[in-house]
């Protein structure tokens, strides 16, 4: 067997040293990754996805270890995938605090996964998807995206999940309001952690003043949990709401939809890295470099290079 | 005269309200933006471009509004363009709270434009950059953009910027904790802005530490500035720095390497919507429509259906 088809088995088997080998392949956009993907697609289950995204410090990571666990009382194996603002020029994870996290790792039901954004071009969702794929295969029944945001890790852990839960907490100070407008975009659920501080009653009227503003007849209105996720007061009642957004956009059909609108990014995608990885021959990078003394004099027009670069014979 | 020689025209007249026009019309991704950026592309002097960026409620815009007093000094006219994170779903920009920029827009050597982050392609950084072509040619001597970031926002700006201004405040938390790593590779000046309050100093020193565990002999280090925005203190020294880190990147030929990048992005940028536009044609746009469902039961693989999109005659 080759070495795709092993992996590919293991998967089967729910290996967990084989995922996170077919993972790392993935991510560090192996040769071998697309074969990889391509031989378990047939076989990949359509997991639900929940995302959990908020500032720092909103204490996103004990909030979702509580929900984790609550998920695991019902005998579900869970993925988690968290996802690290980017470092452009070490391409790693910022992030390390991740203490909280490897309690849940000892248990045999969950596989965590750190992982670094990379670029910007969708880098994050179109890498993480792929990783939840994996994981599906590998007998994952949830996949749980952790990320941190502010501008654009929120809008890719939204588009990625069929649930996003958007944490926050009762501060004082600009902070939480600049976020506030752009988060009441993507959550489907809001949390107000560590709620037993000052503000968490009076955040909580302006999110439903923001969220009234917005409510449609037969629209879903994110509703409000308070927690305080350090000693587990409003998980329960998460978990329940968690469970309802579910079973809301399974009946509306938006659970269709979304996975039809990931299976067209994906698609459009993988098109795209093939014009590219075609059209940008040694032949064109050679002539773009040979002309960019002529671009940065502005002697040169861009669309003329273009037409150049397209009229070269590879 | 067609439409676009007329705003190219009154580009170079440095007629504001026709920038204002010719701004829109690269927002909005107009039919007769490229011909535009087309038109002026011999025109664009190579204008020097300053970021600041930082996590929200730092105090970017009074900074920003003491800083570019300054620069005014100077007799420079300057265009600031304020990049707002965005909404996926409307579309329009998020944070409205300008105030305290607003005082600057009634001097006539300044001109803002406020501008919504788009979509995950790398879109703030293509358009903020067109832009910021568009105020050039207009006869600005200084493009200064401010975005927000934790995660791309501030990623994309260092990228679009010769010199990147990192805005922190001294604030207990994970907050600032977790960004500093990321900023920390973008970042050629620190501010330690409201720097009366406490922990400035210990965030200075512990700012110090982290860089320099990355110091290379011949490197720049980045100067750590304190500021009190509110009453201007510090604003001297962060002018004098922003000119000096200036200078330093013109003499070690950074300048030009920066500047090099950012054309190349652009032509790649220019190539891949070329690409992208061409193989989307209805007829394609069709077969995938008729093949999700096929995509989403996992009978059809995609890469079965990329052949066959290849292979369709438009």
């Amino acid at each position: 067997m080759t070495d795709i088809k092993l992996i590919s088995e293991g998967l089967k088997n729910n290996n967990y040293r084989i995922l996170a080998r077919a993972i790392s392949l993935v991510e560090n956009e192996d040769e071998q990754a697309d074969g990889l993907l391509n031989e378990v697609f047939r076989d990949t289950p359509p997991v639900y996805r929940l995302g959990v995204t908020g500032p720092p410090g909103a204490g996103k990571s004990t909030l979702l270890s509580r929900l984790v666990r609550l998920f695991r009382e019902q005998q579900k194996k869970i993925g988690i995938i968290v996802v690290d603002p980017t470092s452009p020029f070490t391409g790693g994870a910022v992030l390390g605090d991740r203490i909280r996290m490897n309690e849940l790792s000892s248990d045999p039901g969950i596989f965590i996964r750190s992982m670094a954004t990379r670029g910007s071009l969708g880098g994050l969702s179109r890498t993480a998807q792929d990783v939840a794929d994996l994981m599906a295969v590998a007998g994952m029944d949830l996949i749980v995206f952790e990320t941190v945001g502010v501008g654009q890790g929120e809008l890719d852990v939204a588009r990625a999940s069929d649930t996003t839960v958007v944490v926050l907490v009762p501060e004082s100070g600009d902070s939480i309001q600049a976020m506030k407008a752009g988060l009441m975009e993507i959550a489907d659920i809001f949390v107000i952690n560590k709620s037993d501080r000052d503000g968490a009653e009076k955040m909580k009227i302006e999110l439903e003043m923001m969220l009234q503003l917005r409510a449609g007849e037969d629209k879903w209105i994110p509703p409000i949990v308070k927690t305080i996720a350090n000693n587990g007061d409003g998980i329960n009642e998460l978990f329940d709401t968690v469970q309802q957004h579910g079973k809301y956009i399974r009946n509306a059909g938006i659970l269709k939809d979304k996975r039809s609108a990931r299976m067209i990014e994906k698609i459009q995608a993988l098109v795209s890295r093939d014009l590219l990885n075609q059209f940008w021959s040694p032949g064109r990078q050679e002539l773009l470099k040979n002309k960019l003394e002529e671009l940065l004099d502005r002697t040169l027009l861009p669309v003329n290079l273009i037409k150049d670069l397209k009229n070269l014979e590879k």
